[in-house]
């Protein structure tokens, strides 16, 4: 397989029984006090709580032999993913969290049969212990994003907003998608950027994680200072992805960087607007359209339509009553 | 215009660029609990935050003369969405609403736009305040529930439920939806029962509120005590609907009744698992589907495909905040 237009709509035939297509979302009374008008894909509505369902049951449902196990390491979306895609196609999975994890991803990640293996974020190498572990059991693993199978099941998330944006008669002018390893940028930027060839695409990532915006300045793959921490656990990756760089860079206009305050006010605005739960790494896309810097390039006579990604919305109570504490972006 | 299945596909020609297709979505977690596979029809994010935005644009978009002005009564979710159809259209509307409607109801129908006039539930009768501003105003009458227009709009609720079970490869077994004036059931029944024709179609209503339920029993139009009370605001309709009944006593295998409290907790099931936010009215659809005597019904080896409704999000803060201290229902 080759990533391609093809693999995505590949994609899309053999997990359409399983994912859910889900909503393109726009808040009249939002739209009111932007100068353009927003759509956000609320694909933390998806099975598992976030995007990662997609490229996971791709991944899966492409394998051929019927017994093989699955491996995967992830920081908790990715995870649950995986668990619930080995589970439907009857498969044992291991996966190996960072014991730092929020405890509802550890636990939903458990709840859908998978073995968990804690590791230390900080200290241990992720890539070395799966990588051992599947050669151990001959496990198929299943990168969180440097896999192609797994960046064209993200792409079907691209697929499905080019279909709302044709049922809703509008052209997409201005993406915003968060951006950890890449995965979700580089398969719906492949996708957008074929429907919508004179859009803007553009990643978002956290403060200190912003290896990709950096990356596109520079045109060569930077990395994350180790020492850096962020509230945004489900997108701070040290460096972009080998197979999904050279793709967000043929498809994206730059990159924007969020400060963890900013994400948990598109939290709260998400919640306000939209009556939506997000997690802060699932709000940074949402954060990076509504800077006051994007607000003013917009303020022309003709509304553009601009559509963000909610990525995920797998967010603990407390954070959850922290970013309804948060103050308003707008 | 008659009602029937035709009607409905209109209606869905008609809207389909100003609505969202809501996602039907499960909770693999909460099925592991339960006997049952359970699919949530999301119209909390419908556009207004509930389904009545269907049957409003569809009414008002029917309309020839493009000036006339728009007159509704509502207790708050039909209000928001014949004010944002009317605004849609280019169209004055004046809303006539009781004055202990949830605060964000009156907010936002008045930030679509719309003209308030306050009234009293307990005392005044809605339905001759709004005949004679409208027969004043030479404005065009758009009922809640008793129009054939906004029947078929919430029958286009149905038609997407039938288009995602078909995507997911799946029969319908069991449906319940809210039931207040009727609207929404009569719709969507029509469609269901003809997609699905062994499926079991049920309302659902608050304790108190129960007119469908008895009038079913009864095989005439019931009505309610008066001193009658409920936190399901959204739903709390003194009799089934005139042009609604009929279709409704056709179709439906019969009416499910559920507390405030099992509201409560139902909101609480739905943010759980599916991350929601409901309004109390929303959920009942929800509580009915997990009273322990369906989930004894159910206990079968064959799993059935259980479709409820979320009909409504829109929830104060301090409702919210009640619902998820609220003991769980599974």
């Amino acid at each position: 397989m080759t990533l391609s237009y093809q693999s995505i709509l590949d994609a899309e035939t053999r997990i359409r029984p399983h994912k859910v297509i889900t909503p393109l979302l726009s808040s009249d009374r939002l739209n009111q006090k932007l100068p353009f008008d927003l759509f956000v894909k609320a694909d933390c509505l998806q099975r598992t709580g976030s995007f990662k369902f997609r490229g996971a049951c791709n991944a899966v449902f492409s394998l051929d032999a019927p017994d093989k196990p699955i491996l995967a390491y992830s920081s908790g979306n990715h995870a649950q993913a995986v668990a619930l895609a080995a589970r439907i196609s009857g498969r044992k999975a291991t996966i190996v969290m960072p014991k730092d994890a929020p405890v509802a991803k550890i636990e939903g990640t458990r709840s859908y049969g998978a073995d968990v293996v804690l590791y230390d974020r900080y200290s241990e190498c992720r890539e070395e212990i799966g990588a051992a572990l599947a050669n151990e059991q001959e496990a198929e693993l299943i990168a969180p994003y440097d896999d192609e199978r797994v960046i064209a099941g993200q792409g079907t998330a691209g697929l499905e907003i080019a279909q709302q944006l044709q049922n809703l008669n509008r052209e997409l002018d201005i993406f915003f998608c968060c951006c950890g390893g890449g995965g979700l940028m580089a398969g719906t930027s492949l996708v957008l950027s074929q429907h919508f060839e004179d859009s803007e695409l553009y990643t978002a990532e956290p403060e200190g994680f912003d290896d990709t915006a950096r990356s596109l300045v520079s045109g060569a793959r930077e990395t994350n200072d180790p020492s850096a921490r962020s509230i945004c656990d489900a997108i701070i990756t040290p460096t972009p992805g080998l197979l999904t760089f050279p793709v967000v860079q043929s498809k994206a206009a730059g990159g924007k960087v969020v400060t963890d305050d900013e994400a948990l006010s598109a939290m709260k605005t998400a919640w306000d607007y939209f009556k939506l739960t997000v997690e802060p790494g699932g709000a940074v896309a949402l954060a990076a359209a509504l800077q006051q810097d994007v607000i003013k390039d917009q303020k022309t006579d003709n509304r553009k339509t601009v559509v963000i990604i909610l990525s995920g919305g797998n967010c603990d109570k407390d954070m959850f009553a922290r970013a309804l504490a948060a103050p308003a972006l707008i």
